[in-house]
């Protein structure tokens, strides 16, 4: 008897070393696998969507499981995992899928949302989720460069320099700015991201909203395919996950 | 020449306990007395016009203080407290005030509220402010309950057993309850509280939610004027000081 799940994972990135298991550091797939080895005594792997990096959030992280022999039902399976990992990751959400599910090749849309706190004075309060940045930003200009990122695009300007993707475009379904107050948020959607792409993007729009860039800027700067045209990779604690979409 | 300055004060209550200066712990007031005594060389005491509670947050805390001699203008004034307070506290407004100027005795408003996860899972990313009630809480029941607590009463009930205040009549000008999906948040206004008293209101009004007490059950526990037959005092980390409103 095989058994194979679906999970929605919520986490608070800042004392996790990213999604992927690596050797004596905390991850949050080595969490959900020790979790599931100590339910189930086997090792199991846990197969992710998106392979967030260290720091970075997420709402609504996916990934899918097998289990072997007898397994417990679903809500159990999803109770037990919630009693045995720490409190800044819960599994939201578990259903049964087929056996050939996979979060990582079925995705059809990633939502990403980098948060701004765009205010003279920092905000004790937000530090943990926004990147304080206290000169005024011209939204405008950035929902005009935002404009120019969507569609399909190599994207090598804005990925990480260690990146080794062997295939660089990338379609941005959505790149859309907004404000309320001086919260900024950058939310992006697309089928899939290079390494740091997301927040390289987000660089990129403060830039164009502090006038060091002009919006003009983006299509030269996706054309140059150099990662140092384009702005910094903004630090980790902005980016959450918002939400994965499949067919 | 003497300055008098009013400040607005932001924290996360986590890593404080409380406002109050208390020997040998590290509390809001010490925080930014001390960051004063750094920049000035002289002992200033600052007043606050709420002395929250360990672990209570804030978005709105209003103090005032008054240097002697030379003083900065107090744009550079509320530079030098930012660089010199920890991440978790910034002074988020600043300016000069008579010296008559009270935080605490010229409230005429006073807003917090406490924020509720109520879904079935815990949400790690609202782990630091709200409470988590897995089990749904009827929202209506709240409201009708929150009506009853509105208006001026002897706050007995609702008050810390070892609350010494020989005056337990205060007015609660609203008690509002929201519901977004699964947040739930209880607002209350009034010029003043009593100690825990938000905090036993928010518990009490969980209590309703759940159906273990009445919404028509409040009037005779407020008129018991006692402790034990209202609900639980709610943890810290839910509560916020929003703002505060002076005449």
């Amino acid at each position: 008897m095989r058994r194979s799940f679906r999970i929605v994972i919520e986490y608070d990135g800042a004392e996790f070393h990213g999604w992927q298991v690596q050797p004596d550091t905390r991850t949050v797939q080595g969490e959900l696998e020790k979790a599931i080895e100590t339910m189930t005594k086997r090792k199991v792997r846990v197969q992710g969507a998106s392979r967030t990096d260290a720091g970075v959030h997420a709402e609504g992280q996916v990934a899918n499981f097998t289990l072997e022999g007898e397994s417990p039902n679903p809500e159990k399976l999803l109770a037990s995992l919630n009693a045995l990992t720490g409190e800044d990751v819960a599994v939201v959400a578990i259903e049964q899928v087929p056996e050939d599910f996979c979060a990582r090749s079925g995705v059809v849309m990633k939502t990403y949302r980098y948060r701004i706190w765009n205010d003279r004075f920092r905000s004790p309060l937000r530090r943990r989720t926004h990147l304080h940045v206290p000169s005024r930003l011209d939204v405008d200009g950035m929902r005009e460069a935002a404009r120019h990122l969507e569609g399909e695009h190599d994207f090598t300007s804005f990925r990480a320099a260690d990146c080794t993707d062997p295939r660089p475009v990338r379609a941005v379904r959505r790149c859309a700015v907004h404000r309320q107050g001086p919260e900024i948020t950058v939310e992006v959607k697309g089928k899939g991201f290079l390494k740091n792409m997301v927040r390289i993007m987000a660089g990129t729009l403060i830039l164009v909203g502090k006038g060091r860039l002009a919006p003009g800027d983006i299509p030269s700067i996706l054309e140059a395919r150099d990662r140092t045209k384009a702005g910094p990779t903004v630090p980790a604690h902005g980016l959450v996950l918002v939400s994965i979409e499949y067919g």
